[in-house]
């Protein structure tokens, strides 16, 4: 059993960019030497979450609409009147998507559906510099 | 410290149903021979999920209709626009709730509260037959 | 490659409570004698969620208010219709945001974020005692 951590670095546009993460993922468990377990994805970020998506232009800006409409940029935040920094909505979006997802690795290939593929989302106001944290543990 | 990969096999009717599976991955746990640790189950698939919830039918159609509020079916998605097949809002309702959960487990039992069962969400817009994976891990 | 299983005790105040238990959980991982793994915080609970923040005041008004306005408080529940207990709308709330949520941690130390922070929220309608469950793995 081992542990081995590894990360993604990205350059995003801010502004729910949403980038796919799947074959960097998908390479650093096919190189780690574990055969079978899981690898969490985890960005150290208050700004940004993972989840899963078919990665098609459709998709994602049907994602990027639910966003807009369910905790919208231009209104009042508490964040922003006390800091300025009008990324509010960015605060509580990435809070409700989270910042953490698992997926189960079977002989050093990601068990993901045929369409589906691991995103990840900045939703900060701004372009950003991230890195990620991949934790991949198993046997 | 072992890994097992188990696997549960539904038949869904679609359309946002939601099955609860606490039983059978209770039965993989206790059978697993691994005492301790966490269970991950992964849905790999883009248009279904996986949480948790009271399982009883009041809190199963409130929550139902959250998904019917916030990303309802019958409106244009860019989705549909593109491929025809009419589940956009699949896509959207899936990669907001994801198709990852983490549950650990002590003395081959998980640790649910009282009235905590984990279900299976298939928001596809038709029946599907579909093939969860369970990576049990531990010791 | 060890398990440890530990808790956090919590009193909360419910309706929404949103409580910091990054200390807690980052005292529990460096003490746990493990070195590098991943930490779930598992809420055994229907009425609560783990997720992060940016644990200042604004943030978390502004995220509260997100549950206010998709899932509110004051409307009809199948669930309270059935039992009477009045927290349909919490059991909404935990479903959507999911009790349950994992952290790499590296050197003994949690790969959080600068601002990102770990809260627990108690989305019950009433003041509770809660013991989540920290399942530490690594080695």
């Amino acid at each position: 059993m081992t542990v081995k951590t590894e990360s993604i670095k990205l350059s995003t546009r801010g502004n729910t960019d949403i980038i796919d993460i799947t074959d960097a993922l998908s390479l650093l468990v096919s190189e780690s030497g574990i055969n079978n377990g899981i690898v969490t994805v985890f960005s150290p970020s208050a700004t940004s979450a993972i989840t899963t998506i078919e990665y098609e232009t459709g998709c994602v800006s049907d994602f990027k609409r639910l966003f807009d409409e369910i905790v919208p940029q231009n209104r009042d935040y508490s964040h922003n009147l006390k800091w300025g920094d009008g990324n509010g909505h960015s605060h509580v979006r990435a809070a409700l998507l989270k910042a953490s997802f698992s997926v189960p690795f079977v002989e050093r290939r990601l068990t993901l559906g045929t369409w589906q593929h691991i995103i990840f989302l900045d939703f900060d106001n701004r372009p950003r510099q991230r890195e990620l944290v991949v934790q991949i543990m198993g046997e």
